[in-house]
């Protein structure tokens, strides 16, 4: 049926249509059904949301993406009824246990890139992936099925590489560093980044803080090619765009289940093209993956996964005990990377692990036997900071930009210690709580700043930890959960006293 | 803050609120983050839609159901960012597959109740407890919570009793026959019936054909007592109010996980005040139990379940390897319902189970020893039908109502034999395909008549099936579906010819 369609300023990330009841019992669906709607050559999947006067009858409203997508003004569209995708089946059959073909697998990643599945729906292929498991078959044609409902990047050399970092460990800026180091060496890295999952920033939420992460693969790719590297966020590009709607639905349970982790992560590789890639598993209390077998099983499945796509990968299993340098949310995880290249100096555990990837990756490459100290070296001569603010300025950022221009939230609390000894644990969850209490990685200026790490000695009185926010009222909320959680533990220096054989 | 209210007519069954831009970026909240809205003593927890200029600043839209809640028209309320529960990691510790303690299950029942879980974490705490079960205290806990988050019936008398069916075999009418004739025996029967799950057609669904089931508890009170039973929907009452909730996520995913079904018909039976429960388990082909051993389990499950609430149970082990009666959809099962009670005859099917399940009650209450032959004179005596119309009009419905009154679906489809031979069988799956394509439960007049069912004999080109629907997209889908799944098998009364020794 025909209707005029009119806009409706909603920017909601959901496909949705709205129409008169009238019109809605025409067409014979409910609140929730999904409705085909289609201009010109353009159509859109949208779920029905019903009104009794908002929109008239004969005219349905459009959200601003379904608009977007339709590409039309105000015009006419055509509705029909959509009715439940058969991927629906194969998800329940998933859940079941039971293993999917190729061809299913293909159809609900399909069905989630068209915005054919609801969330629910996503949601439950997603739990029912880590709850029952998925062969390694059923991994591979989950990726493939990714990388062929995105767009991919072809790049004339084959020196392209790229990086990941398993997620888990909080403050892990690395890439900020590694990809400037990297390019600087001559190698492509054209990396496309995260935003945060379950931790208090990805690294395409810390970027943006310095310049835009919003790139289309064109642009990608012509920066790539013109400064070597590129810090892009990945959602922002149409590579493997199921990823991204996803961790819609993991994002919100905190969840981030193996298949989905194996394939999101070589699908992004393969659509960019690269042919080595060196992965970072942090190790340690508290992150994602928590012991070095566990760790190992891993890195074999990522190197078994990669040899199905032609790409060499090495991993490093890292430690993660505690945050990677001093900071945690963007603004301050995106000031500690920019003032560690000023200054050539800074959180050890920052400098080393960053150097430590880009080495491995100028290993696998076949650029450096000693890649570490070839890392090094770059990093040292300043070329790594010079090759960022190329990096920054070709990505519509402010290549003059210092670290103590960057504004991080003006609301604050000191937390200091309350005993003298030393730090004998940071607790990685707890940072992310508080940190994601503050507002991070939504508002970029919250997080925490660690002014005392493991080993570190500290008086009565003294700043452990500084908590950024943006809102007085998730300030508020943040240091609740730093009271709760004990993310820092000094104990006093004299552990046991004994006397005379009895312990007092 | 205080913004002023605006009713948005969206008829959505989320609870919403629209805000514009600048407002939630002053309350620092995005897509899909919730808000507490107050207004004088009543508050709701809504999900935020940001508009650019549907809202203006210092304005709220707010959603039919959130205007309704907050019962204001248009005035002020007060709004606070509303941190995500607690319930949700206690959602992720049982998809985990660790046990949830009383206090934990409770939580999550009445933040599912009070609008503060979204739907994905509302199915991932259904998906997790399917797939990593639950104990049966935790089934228990589940059970209590789901009472006290909800409303409660207090009969003076003991003598009320109630029954359930576990749904799987479609066109399972029985309800509206065993209610009347229970009532009219004297006990009180408050049948509180779900709309469709899986199936084509609830008991609510069905009995919403001709009276309202849309009650409120004290109508439901009030009815029962005057008439002695009634047949309404559950979800339109505040009893066990999670339930419903839980049913609008599962209901996608037509699933139906052990601890839910346990814990919500018990629920359900216990918040009625109901001390005899008599239990209808069909088993067969198809159906949602599909072996004795597993239906025993279950009834042994409820049984044991019962003892803790102080509920006699008794459970039936019915046949449902074919649908019961002829008809599948709301008007043609109201209406093939009232026709029996009408004659006093029709299909034995239906007749047989729903005068054996009545008997059952009245066996467990102690009215009766021989509760078949007790409620087979009621029925025979035509007090059945008449107490079945005094409940119609107690529930506003037209309580001169005729069987061949009731319209279906004016869209047709006739599908007949192309062989000679007998029906060998109904496949109970494929006719809920097919009713549900052609519209049914939502579609009150869609659905499937069988003209023939298992053992009858069908000459070439009789009919065999008629679908009905209201909509011609729905009825050819249904058409389709029908011609993929066989419904209904006929095999040649000669099935296999041997001559001199040689198959042919």
């Amino acid at each position: 049926m025909i209707y005029k369609a009119l806009k409706i300023p909603l920017k909601s990330g959901r496909f949705v249509v709205i129409l008169n009841e009238s019109d809605a019992s025409d067409l014979g669906v409910r609140e929730g059904d999904r409705l085909k709607i289609k201009c010109g050559r353009n159509q859109v999947i949208a779920t029905v949301q019903i009104t009794k006067d908002m929109i008239k009858s004969g005219f349905v409203g459009l959200s601003d993406i379904v608009a977007a997508e339709l590409n039309i003004k105000d015009g006419e569209v055509e509705v029909t009824p959509f009715s439940k995708p058969k991927s629906v089946e194969y998800i329940k059959k998933k859940m079941l246990g039971e293993c999917l073909t190729a061809e299913e697998i293909r159809a609900i990643v399909f069905d989630i890139v068209r915005n054919s599945l609801s969330e629910v729906e996503i949601a439950s292929f997603v739990i029912s992936s880590m709850l029952k498991g998925m062969s390694f078959d059923e991994i591979e044609w989950l990726t493939r099925a990714m990388i062929e409902s995105g767009e991919r990047i072809y790049f004339e050399t084959s020196n392209v590489v790229d990086k990941h970092s398993i997620g888990g460990v909080p403050g892990n800026k690395i890439s900020l560093i590694i990809v400037p180091t990297v390019a600087a060496a001559g190698l492509l890295i054209p990396k496309t980044a995260s935003r945060a999952i379950t931790s208090a920033s990805g690294t395409a939420d810390t970027m943006e803080v310095l310049a835009d992460v919003n790139l289309s693969v064109d642009e990608i790719k012509e920066i790539v090619e013109k400064v070597g590297g590129v810090i892009a966020w990945g959602g922002a590009t149409n590579i493997a765009p199921a990823d991204d709607k996803i961790i819609r639905v993991e994002n919100p349970l905190s969840i981030d289940p193996r298949p989905q982790l194996l394939a999101s992560v070589m699908a992004k590789k393969v659509a960019v093209g690269a042919r080595f890639v060196a992965l970072d598993i942090p190790i340690g209390e508290g992150t994602k993956v928590t012991s070095s077998d566990a760790a190992r099983k891993l890195a074999n499945d990522f190197i078994e996964l990669g040899k199905r796509f032609g790409v060499e990968i090495a991993a490093a299993i890292t430690y993660g005990g505690q945050p990677i340098g001093r900071s945690v949310g963007p603004a301050l995880e995106a000031k500690e990377a920019l003032k560690t290249m000023e200054d050539r100096r800074g959180s050890s555990s920052l400098i080393e692990k960053a150097l430590g990837i880009a080495g491995l990756i100028f290993e696998i490459s076949g650029l450096a036997t000693d890649g570490y100290a070839y890392a090094r070296k770059i990093f040292e001569s300043g070329k790594t900071l010079e090759k960022f603010k190329e990096i920054i300025a070709a990505q519509g950022g402010d290549e003059k930009i210092k670290s103590e221009d960057i504004p991080v939230g003006d609301k604050k609390f000191v937390l200091t210690s309350n005993t003298e000894g030393a730090v004998v644990a940071v607790n990685n969850k707890a940072i992310v709580k508080i940190a994601r209490a503050a507002g991070a990685p939504k508002d970029k200026g919250a997080g925490v700043y660690i002014h005392k790490k493991r080993g570190e000695v500290v008086k009565v009185g003294e700043p452990i930890l500084t908590i950024y926010a943006e809102k007085d009222w998730k300030l508020d909320k943040a240091i609740e959960v730093a009271r709760r959680e004990n993310p820092i533990i000094v104990s006093g220096m004299v552990l046991e006293v004994i006397r005379g054989g009895v312990k007092v």
